[in-house]
């Protein structure tokens, strides 16, 4: 018999999967549902205990975590487990906002459940390797009596009280990935409009080179601290003459090869009335402050 | 007297003056000139020659490196020496577009200069650092004789006899360090509006998650590439509707920070689109097939 601490999983959809997988590789006594029954097939096949219904899978451990598509579909999955829920810890691994973090802890809590938000900075592949993190938020009790059983998932990352700030972090990380990755698919656009480039060959410099531009952004983002905590200069800035030419050539060079230029268009836009304004240099505090509606 | 050739760099800005101290400390003989003068007093003092004009300039050395601010600047620049220019070899490192960097070749050929088109793919800081690398386009004769001399700034990456696949894969490069930026930009914009956030706490996070997905996209590159040569099924696909569920949450937890969302709104919208379409799935190719116009 295992001495490790039961788990319950609901939802095994790519990521629920993943995370069965992994309390199981840990040793957790692990049961699982999920609405279509066929997806826990292999883990069943691995040791994981299936249960017949929502409620026999809450029932099954004091600990539950619910990996469901988003906030709507978890309410509506759990509900008919409601009131067995009580005493135990819901972690809520769907994506979601602040403020669906903040009404779900409302809503567990309500039913005498305890409630973490959290999320998954992993894809279901990287799940449980040393790359894998996960945010969590919300009251630090079941944070701290869970712990150890969480890092079988991935590095166990509290963020605070407020159960809505793992979302947002969460939506900020993956916010900034997606922007990097439509920026790869760009540059992969504009590469292949070349009858002698490829995808393999400019990511082949791609990888390096966003590599390099990453170590940028500790000194950047403490330009920014410093400027909201004191109002202190930036350490980094670059003339808006050679940043504006630079979005100009991206947004021509675009258009030649027959790629959507109008992200460069309005950042070449916004880069003249900066310039229109009296700014003359590109710096990071800036960058965030034209980020803020009304800021 | 130093065995290392001599070389010429016109253009003394923040990079101008990164290229030539890189190239004085590789131990070659080496003469600037500016407009504003006086950026070059520093490389004076550790060896540089001043010239007195760019025409003085170009006839001091076989290779003449001009980085000046873009492609109309470099003519104004250069047009004096337009003469002296005959049998020396004219590396231009303006950032351009391919088109600017084919009709300079054809500028510099008709007076008899070869042309070499290259872009930076560094700061001033990481010039001549491991990390650096610069892109080589143009006919390959000048680039193997100059080659040994190039490598003082960098790695030289040669991608081609066509002038303008420098400037190519080079602005496909920046425009995917723009958006990483911007998405980084866009994270802190996020992480500061909670009381409890800051950048550097986001971006403590931000990095290794960024670091970690950039290793997916060789593989993703792989998957365009094998679309392209055999419309083959590419490996990794997510469903779109987990992919539009995280589309609204970054836009509305966004528009709930108070921090523009018009992005997430845009992609949101063309999400929803190829579901109304009939396509399941998110993949590499479709994404970047969708970046073409008319494509
Ligand atoms: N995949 C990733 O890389 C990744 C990374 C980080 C976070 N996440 C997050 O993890 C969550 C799950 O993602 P996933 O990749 O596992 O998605 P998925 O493979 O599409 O799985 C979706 C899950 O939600 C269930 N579901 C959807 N609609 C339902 C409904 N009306 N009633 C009952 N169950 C329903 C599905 O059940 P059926 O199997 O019966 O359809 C399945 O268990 C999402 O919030 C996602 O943002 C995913
Ligand atoms: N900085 C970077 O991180 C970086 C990275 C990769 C590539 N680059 C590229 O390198 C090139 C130079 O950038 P930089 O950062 O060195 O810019 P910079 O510091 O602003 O320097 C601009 C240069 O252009 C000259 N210039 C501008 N207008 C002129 C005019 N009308 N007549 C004569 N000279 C003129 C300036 O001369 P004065 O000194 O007399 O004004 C200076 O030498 C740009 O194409 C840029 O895109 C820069």
């Amino acid at each position: 018999m295992s001495s490790k601490p039961a788990v319950s999983v609901i939802g095994l959809g790519e990521m629920g999967q993943a995370l069965a997988g992994a309390l199981l590789a840990a040793g957790h006594p692990t049961t699982v549902w999920n609405r279509s029954a066929e997806k826990g097939d292999a883990l069943v096949a691995r040791g994981a205990v299936r249960a017949g219904s929502v409620q026999e899978a809450v029932l099954a451990a004091p600990l539950v975590i619910a990996c469901l598509l988003d906030h709507d579909t978890t309410y509506t999955v759990l509900e008919p487990a409601a009131e067995a829920l009580r005493g135990r810890t819901l972690v809520n691994l769907a994506n979601g906002t602040p403020d669906q973090a903040r009404r779900a802890e409302c809503w567990a809590e309500g039913l005498g459940a305890e409630y973490l938000d959290g999320g998954i900075m992993a894809i279901p592949s990287t799940v449980a390797t040393p790359q894998a993190f996960v945010l969590y938020s919300g009251r630090e009790r079941p944070f701290t009596a869970h712990r150890e059983t969480l890092e079988a998932l991935g590095g166990a990352v509290y963020l605070g009280a407020d159960a809505g700030i793992a979302s947002l972090y969460d939506l900020a990380l993956l916010s900034a990935m997606d922007m990097m990755f439509h920026g790869f698919f760009h540059a992969v656009a504009l590469a292949t409009s070349h009858k002698e480039g490829s995808a393999g060959g400019v990511t082949e410099l791609l990888v390096p080179w966003l590599s390099s531009m990453l170590q940028m952004l500790p000194s950047l983002a403490a330009d920014v601290d410093a400027d909201r905590e004191s109002g202190a200069a930036p350490g980094f800035a670059q003339g808006l003459d050679v940043v504006l030419a630079g979005a100009h050539n991206m947004a021509r060079a675009a258009r030649d090869a027959r790629v959507r230029a109008d992200y460069f268009e309005r950042s070449g836009a916004d880069l003249e009335e900066q310039i229109a304004q009296g700014l003359t240099l590109f710096t990071a505090p800036e960058a965030v402050r034209r980020l803020r509606v009304n800021g």
